[in-house]
């Protein structure tokens, strides 16, 4: 059975910390973290690295900047392998370990939000057979479902995640403040939203494309830049208007 | 039984004409078009506008610039009801009728892509009983979620729309493109994009923001542009994690 440490107390190693010890083929032995006072984890948490080289596999969740701060506190002397979660940070980081390999779940986590490991894709890297199985093991355990990506690769699904989830959270954010203004819910949108999903993987993004900017509806578009008071967003909605009319050749 | 003609083969038509057709307590008499030729009508579609003084209620669906020039072929002596589906064209376009209204369904349509109106929002105003009564009557039996709303709301309501739809698509679309640099499938951020959605409207999307932005991940985010080859992308995710740090009031 694979004993797991988790170094990192944010928003992944809390997710990391649930499925692991939720799951009865996976032994979470302790979480490391700088506050030892965070709550709702599965095991206690230690500030201290001392217990570390008695696992298999550390898993390293903290902010991309401190990754290289917490490389320096593991024991040189681990045999066990050493892996990120960060998206776009290099396997080359754990340079000083003799088996590395990154972890990257492509998922948004919130503490606030319980979620399904089921199907999830985590893309794996790896510098030895024991690092690859290790993590494999972690990954088949929590039934996600597996992918290999280089450090280049992983920057890649990383921006495409940003554009797919962090933008698209902020436009929704926009949305409901624009809603706010006549005093309509955001919950008013949820079959717009989830529509507009359903219609970008059955069809392809770009076959589901609807509106005004793909209409090049003129008077529409000036209607609406002229409603929005904010002017920030007013030159969103003309650089979002131009990337549709450019992904779809129109002007 | 409420008896309606449609004006438009577009998308709102050729869904509005399913769902009529569909519907046992509805009676779809005809679509009216320019375009006599169009494919997957329920009923057929004639180019005169001769039979239309017959029924309870004529909707106008065609593009907004075009619903001036419907309304004129119209006979002024039409005693039921006109209504059109455009979000952003005021009700007084259709001035000439005794009863006028408005049917702005909160949904993104594609001819490809079946959708359901249950429980679909859909936003009525009128200037008569008859109007109001017609128009209820249409949302209650397509099973819609009723509400009201005057044309300067139905514009914000569209702009609502724009954000979290049609920007939002356009995004995913820009996010298939990065992906396909690297030969990865869009369907993998298939759980991503579900997730984000689901945490939106369970938290809100203020609460929901995670990301490089939201962490003011100076780094990542240099990597990441640095990554986008293409201009406009470049400039678009720094506009788009400004708006993520002024919706949060970093910096």
């Amino acid at each position: 059975m694979l004993h797991i440490s988790i170094v990192g107390t944010g928003n992944v190693a809390f997710h990391l910390a649930q499925a692991i010890a939720d799951c009865k083929t996976l032994k979470l032995v302790e979480v490391v973290g700088r506050n030892p006072d965070v709550q709702g984890f599965p095991v206690s948490c230690s500030t201290s690295f001392n217990h570390i080289s008695e696992t298999d596999l550390i898993l390293i969740a903290v902010a991309d900047k401190a990754i290289a701060n917490v490389v320096e506190q593991i024991p040189i002397s681990f045999q066990g392998t050493v892996a990120h979660t960060a998206a776009s940070v290099a396997m080359s980081t754990l340079g000083r370990f003799e088996n590395r390999g990154v972890f990257y779940p492509l998922q948004t986590f919130s503490k606030t939000k319980a979620l399904s490991w089921n199907k999830l894709p985590v893309f794996l890297e790896s510098n030895t057979n024991q690092a690859q199985k290790h993590l494999e093991s972690l990954a088949q355990n929590l039934q996600a479902q597996l992918y290999s990506a280089s450090s280049e690769q992983r920057l890649k699904l990383h921006l495409a995640a940003v554009f797919s989830c962090n933008f698209v959270n902020a436009l929704f954010a926009s949305a409901e403040e624009i809603l706010n203004t006549e005093n309509v819910p955001f919950d008013v949108l949820k079959p717009l939203i989830y529509e507009t999903v359903d219609k970008a993987f059955s069809l392809t993004p770009k076959k589901a494309q609807t509106g005004p900017a793909l209409r090049n509806d003129q008077t529409t578009m000036q209607n609406h830049v002229q409603a929005l008071t904010d002017a920030e967003l007013r030159n969103l909605y003309q650089k979002l208007s131009e990337l549709i009319q450019n992904q779809h050749g129109i002007l």
